[in-house]
């Protein structure tokens, strides 16, 4: 399960009415729910499972967990600044960290000492410090609401400004996060880390172990676990707040707890919203990934170079190809639309038959209109996806959105996320020009199919060549492949930029108009969507009086659950595995691809040195998504058990649904990485500092 | 290469004009066409090559060659009914006749003796016996050419008339063929074969060494080929008609020739047409493809046992999508179609300014407007590509269809075809459970993908459920996986059909009037094509005075060319290969999938059984294209001296576009696969039978 998420999809809406938390849950199914910290489920937890979080308990397990910027999240486990988190989260920093001649994504790797641990080119680590509601402040700000796109503009500016009087204020990196699909905004202020570095990683056959095959599937027996380490001016860093490690493996019914960073759900989107993902976007992004994915598996058969190279990229297009399919299968099955119409109707019968609540009805109608308008839109897109035009769209931006007031800038371009943007824009990772000559050729070919040979963007993208001559010419002129250069064309500024004769650069300022004109469209469908749904919170929280969690939004969130097995085809599946399983699921598989224990396991199998009873992996009911990847699982008393690496393949209809019949989410178990340390990888040091 | 057509596409037209052969043939580059056996190339054969056909020549290389008419070609090689053909033309057979137990297909096969040969359950291979020209017969027929409708029934009414007359007379099965876009109609009349055995069988790793990867390319090294045998009345059949085998390898300039029967291309389609196949058929149909590649290799990850079933279906998904990427990619660079409408400008303004041709102009507008309605029915088809569901479809159109009186038939359920028909429906290959469900359960999706969720026929078919749900009710419903049950179905006729409760059949009961409106909606559309491209004919001939060849019909075509290497990358590319090279390809690419040559290879290597300088490999600018697969290549002599199986890369684009400046016709040597059938699969008895 990992987020690489393909746009932002983020316009989600739940009820948040905290007056309401004494009333019943009626929206909220068994242990549903990605909870903020500023606001846990208290009486549900006390009701469910009679447990009272104390302020400690809450407060060390937020500081205790990491936000991956890449894309997944982690935990503090140790007070020298050891990070945990999965194999596949980590596996876009050993691809950047590896070459011909040391292949870690394949072969793993453990730092004998300190001084061999490896930085990560461009990792960012967030630790949530702070949230503070500042809704008020916002909806001030926006002053004319009928005019979508001047409101987009106020509020954006209002969001700078926030995040740039924080950051000024505390030095803290700050974001405003739109919660409730826009009914809530909240600021958080977060501690940074961008010195990471790679202490242990197992081979991707422990790790990986079972391949696209198992993925999603259960039981499991994966070892995706990784060890990283921050540092402070050269130095481990020195963290207060970190997790204990429980020597005691989980058990049927123990209560766990999630705390990571889901990254995006649609849990209450209206059937309308619903039905365009169904009928437009998923299938888009299906025919899009399906196609990324055979052009990688296609680059990576030219050697084994290039299966190296094209690695990482394949296997996160197949996660997330398998991801979608489920999800739109779900949302294909007639019964899972008509029983949210049926909800649906009923609340908008209710409040049509109430005249305060009558006007905000055709809030639903906004929101259907603001659907067809969006897969309109879908295949306009001019964001090329490939690193060069990337780096070199963002670096004429950067260098245009300058010369604007803070307030008045993109989002990605203010003053707040400069720092963060610059660590990205130089990232020192390796670009391999064959990999982006594929990359490049293909973007440019599916935009011309998208928008046709005769898009006037697209005849002068080509000026009378073949996607594959104009991305050659590019890559192979280009300089921005090199960290350096892009940091000097920054440096540069505008004029640098304008009269760069760097062909990605001036393929940028071919495309960047368009590239405008398409995000203020954008961001006006989302302030309309904004808007829309603060109206249906509104209607929802008058009729039901539900309260509960927003939808995901890559931000800290508290999930619970019980450790517990489900029923499939007839059989009871237990709830977790072991080493011995491991070994006899290689068996049962033997000749299949990806299912070859690695050596270091056979070895120490053959020697005796694995207890094989010991657990390795385990499900249980809490309410996870993708980012979640590498979220720590801890018990009652806070210690980790575990560690979050997959959902089930029941629960993949988990964006919109969350159901505890059989869904579930898998973890590698605390006790599991601890033997593995001890016994396969010769890493007792290594095992003797978690936790302390 | 492969034939494996998605959908009839032979609407391809090029200009015929018997009394023009003695001027320029202004449009053929070098050895460009593939030429009708009764209008053979004999003037640019004499001019190029100083070579003049015999009428033996032609004859006997005309009754040796055969079609499989499972999509591709083959030729008689010895007097007891020995056919050559492509190993991955057999490989359809291949795949039916193995089992858990016995995997033909990866493992290869070697009768022992006669008694051992195994027969194919569905295949049929064709001799042309002679060819009739019925152009006349069949424009008569079209009395009221305006009404597409009323055309397209009483053309159709004629080819059915024409055919089962001529079977009648005959018993040979006979096809009217639309040649030249409809310019032309012959009738071919063939010798059928249902009795095919399999002989001998490399093992896939001989016959698709280096794979997907090395799937069109070159140089190659690919013992491509399979031999099995015709019998008539049980006994090997008694063949006066085969080709002689040529001890001599082939060498760089050599004349040589390829007789087979290349499916389908689009040379002159007009630009709007083209257009039509880069901007909506090809994306469309790649997008399929992708879709079903992907569906194929989840499933072969479930076991080895699936991975076995799903093999062949697999490979055929690969070969087209490399295929028609090739295709579209070129089609995709400005230059190409700029030629084309720049010929195209040209013709249409001389004709304009000639006050006879003026009026036809006109058809180069009704092609036109012909794409855009073909565009709009792409994504309506009802025919789910299922083998359950495709029986129950044919079953219950042959039952109603046999109401009606022959000429008011549907094409395939004609009185001509009907044995053809029927070895199709009654086949004994294996249908698995587990195959099907994934299949039809995708086609279902895909289904209500394309045509929505509200759709009617949509709705129908879902009834509530998903689309997982109404495949996993059918197939586990379904008898029709039996031949046996098929066979009684059918002589049932209309009223068993009708009263069926198999689930398959009732899904192809509410499939079926949406099949019949958009199929006479076709085949309006497919005659007002014809009547357009006819006048094209008229136009370009009264112009241009060229004449040529007809676009490929899955018919017997002559091709030619040399013998010749080409440049690429400022490298020369040698024409031949060798065994040294294959073992050495091998080694270069140590450790990738597909390239590891069979331990029979590396067996006789290693006790210097094989001659390493053997021929294996060559190339020649001869003009082929899917279905050409498994043609023989013949010298001046008549003599075989190679075996097509591939294209390069750079010949992806002849559906549409002929150069021999790189594109290349790649072929497996005559003498390479004697020296494999001696040197290592220890069959001296049966390489003697070759060509005798």
């Amino acid at each position: 399960m990992r987020s690489r998420l393909f746009a932002t999809l983020s316009l989600a809406f739940t009820v948040m009415a905290p007056t309401f938390l004494n009333s019943s849950v009626s929206h909220v199914r068994g242990d549903e729910g990605m909870y903020l910290f500023n606001d846990l489920p208290r009486e549900v937890l006390k009701e469910r499972y009679d447990f009272e979080p104390s302020q400690q308990w809450a407060h060390d397990l937020q500081l205790s967990s990491v936000r991956f910027n890449s894309g997944g999240s982690g935990s503090f486990v140790s007070s020298n600044g050891l990070v945990l988190t999965n194999h596949h989260v980590a596996s876009d920093t050993l691809q950047k960290i590896s070459s011909k001649e040391q292949n870690l994504i394949e072969d793993g790797f453990l730092a004998e000492s300190i001084d061999d641990e490896i930085k990560a080119p461009d990792l960012e680590l967030n630790v949530l410090i702070e949230i503070v509601d500042v809704t008020e402040r916002v909806e001030k700000a926006v002053t004319t609401p009928d005019d979508a796109e001047a409101a987009a503009k106020q509020r954006q500016a209002e969001f700078n400004a926030i995040e740039s009087q924080s950051f000024d204020a505390t030095g803290l990196r700050s974001d405003v996060v739109t919660l409730f699909g826009g009914a809530r905004y909240h600021l958080y202020r977060y501690k940074k880390y961008t010195d990471v570095r790679l202490v242990w990683a197992p081979e991707t056959a422990a790790a990986f172990f079972g391949g696209d095959a198992d993925n999603f599937e259960y039981p499991r027996y994966n070892l995706d676990a990784t060890l990283m380490r921050v540092y402070e001016d050269g130095e481990p860093a020195k963290i207060d707040h970190f997790l204990r490690w429980s020597p005691t493996p989980v058990a049927a019914g123990d209560l766990v707890f999630v705390s990571g960073h889901p990254g995006r759900t649609q849990r209450i989107f209206t059937v309308e919203a619903l039905e365009y993902l169904r009928d437009h976007r998923l299938p888009f992004v299906l025919d899009f990934l399906r196609r990324k994915e055979i052009l990688f598996q296609q680059y990576r058969l030219e050697s084994e170079e290039a299966a190296r190279r094209g690695r990482d990229e394949l296997f996160g297009l197949q996660n997330a190809r398998k991801a979608y399919t489920g999800m739109l299968a779900g949302l294909q099955d007639p019964q899972t639309i008509a029983g949210r119409r049926e909800q649906q109707d009923r609340l908008t019968a209710e409040a049509s038959a109430n005249p305060d609540l009558k006007p905000l009805v055709k809030a639903w109608d906004e929101i259907a209109e603001i659907q067809s308008e969006k897969a309109e839109q879908l295949p306009r897109s001019v964001s090329l996806r490939s690193d060069v035009f990337q780096y070199a769209l963002s670096i004429l931006l950067l260098a245009q959105e300058d010369q604007k007031p803070n307030a008045d800038r993109l989002a990605e371009y203010s003053d707040a996320g400069r720092d963060s943007l610059l660590t990205r824009l130089t990232s020192t990772a390796p670009l391999y020009d064959d990999v982006q000559r594929v990359k490049l050729a293909d973007e440019i070919a599916l935009l011309l199919e998208h928008r046709g040979m005769s898009d006037p963007l697209v005849v002068e993208i080509l000026a009378g060549r073949s996607p594959h001559e104009v991305a050659a010419e590019i890559i192979d002129g280009t300089r921005l492949d090199d960290s350096e250069t892009r940091r000097e064309l920054i440096e540069g500024g505008l004029d640098a930029v304008l009269s760069s004769d760097d062909p990605a650069i001036k393929l940028a300022r071919i495309i960047e108009p368009e590239y405008r004109r398409l995000r203020s469209i954008d961001d006006q469908l989302s302030e309309r969507e904004k808007q829309a749904y603060a109206e249906v919170a509104r209607v929802t929280t008058a009729v039901e009086g539900t309260t509960g969690y927003p939808d995901a939004t890559f931000t800290l969130r508290l999930a619970f659950g019980a450790v517990k097995g489900y029923r499939e085809n007839g059989s009871d599946i237990e709830p977790t595995t072991d080493f011995a399983g491991a070994f006899q699921h290689a068996a049962e598989h033997a000749g299949q691809e990806d299912f070859d224990l690695p050596a270091s396991w056979m070895e120490a199998k053959e020697e005796n040195k694995i207890d094989l009873s010991t657990q390795l992996n385990f499900v249980c009911t809490a309410d996870i998504i993708g980012g979640n990847s590498g979220s720590p699982v801890v018990n009652r008393d806070g210690a980790l058990v575990g560690l979050i690496f997959d959902g089930n393949i029941q629960s993949l209809t988990s964006d919109y649904l969350y159901t505890d019949q059989q869904a579930r989410a898998v973890s590698v178990s605390g006790v599991g990485i601890q033997e593995a340390l001890r016994a396969i990888y010769n890493a007792k040091d290594l095992a003797d500092q978690l936790g302390r």
